[in-house]
């Protein structure tokens, strides 16, 4: 491809390793950044240098934060009985959107799955047992997704954490809000039923 | 926000500066950044800051290039007496992918468009008239888009050109190759009525 500029083409590759971007897409996304203002695309190259040095796990709940101990374990307003345990940061973002928690979390980075040699030494859950040995906290709640490496991975932390007096809990499982029952998947529907609630 | 590390935040927000790039796309693409390893991060922001300051346009098409004048003009093989002139560097892209064409070309970096503010004195129409002095260009090509802007500014360009003596031609238009005709809008089908062949 000697006609495109080899400063050019090495841009379309990077934004191609990313997810869901093709040839493409990274080629718009290359010329995009060269009409961009010098200054504006030495922004760019420098978050993405910061996201990489500035941004640390923290302490408590392995969440991503520039600082020590984050925000949401720092916080206290918040109820620190109760831990939503979570997959990754992003299922923190969607929790705090919802507005409807008030605990704090603990992020696992990862959901164990043998197949792909994920063990349980590669999941901080190691940290999450170390945040339960002064016994102030009451619950733990799974909230890891319904696949088979979210059921496993909140069977397996249960199964640790009952013995050291810990009521364990797992999201509700049923029809999306708003959602309409002829469109409903089979599983979801079934799950609807067999947890169904008195009136 | 305080629940999404600053530095990712920023690192989101450049990403979401990108054409067609959402929130959401962003946030995913700003997270696989911070999954790769630092070095591969620190290649993408390189290949950024050097899209910056390595690329630079040929002194005689004006295409993107790494040199002094592009691979392209710099090839003795290629026919020079014949310029297509084209809108867009990406527009040189797509003409080298069809290996159709041998002659060289010309990137004027934009169309004439009033509404918008872009006049002539915007566009690389002087440079390419400076090309045409030495009297060794037979033919001008106008490869640019069969839009209001395209037909006006290669409308331009032939009127200034035409004295000098220099062939002028435009692109046909007609039905793209393998396309069905009910399946054709109607200007294209036109266009392939009023610009028929003889067998």
């Amino acid at each position: 491809m000697a006609y495109v500029a080899a400063p050019l083409e090495r841009l379309i590759e990077q934004f191609a390793k990313l997810p869901g971007i093709g040839r493409k897409g990274a080629t718009r996304y290359a010329y995009q950044v060269l009409s961009m203002s010098k200054q504006d695309a030495m922004e760019f190259a420098q978050a993405i240098q910061d996201a990489h040095t500035k941004v640390r796990r923290c302490k408590v709940c392995q969440n991503f934060t520039e600082d020590e101990i984050c925000a949401i374990c720092s916080n206290a307003g918040r109820d620190h009985s109760v831990i939503c345990v979570v997959e990754s940061p992003r299922d923190v973002t969607a929790f705090e959107r919802t507005r409807a928690f008030r605990g704090v979390y603990h992020v696992l980075h990862g959901l164990l799955s043998p197949m792909d040699g994920i063990t349980a030494e590669q999941l901080c859950i190691k940290e999450l047992l170390d945040r339960l040995k002064d016994g102030e906290i009451q619950e733990l709640i799974m909230a890891t997704n319904s696949t088979v490496e979210g059921e496993a991975t909140a069977m397996y932390i249960a199964k640790l954490v009952k013995p050291l007096g810990v009521k364990v809990t797992r999201l509700a499982y049923g029809l999306p809000v708003g959602s309409d029952i002829q469109y409903a998947d089979e599983v979801t529907l079934g799950s609807s039923l067999t947890n169904r609630k008195e009136l």
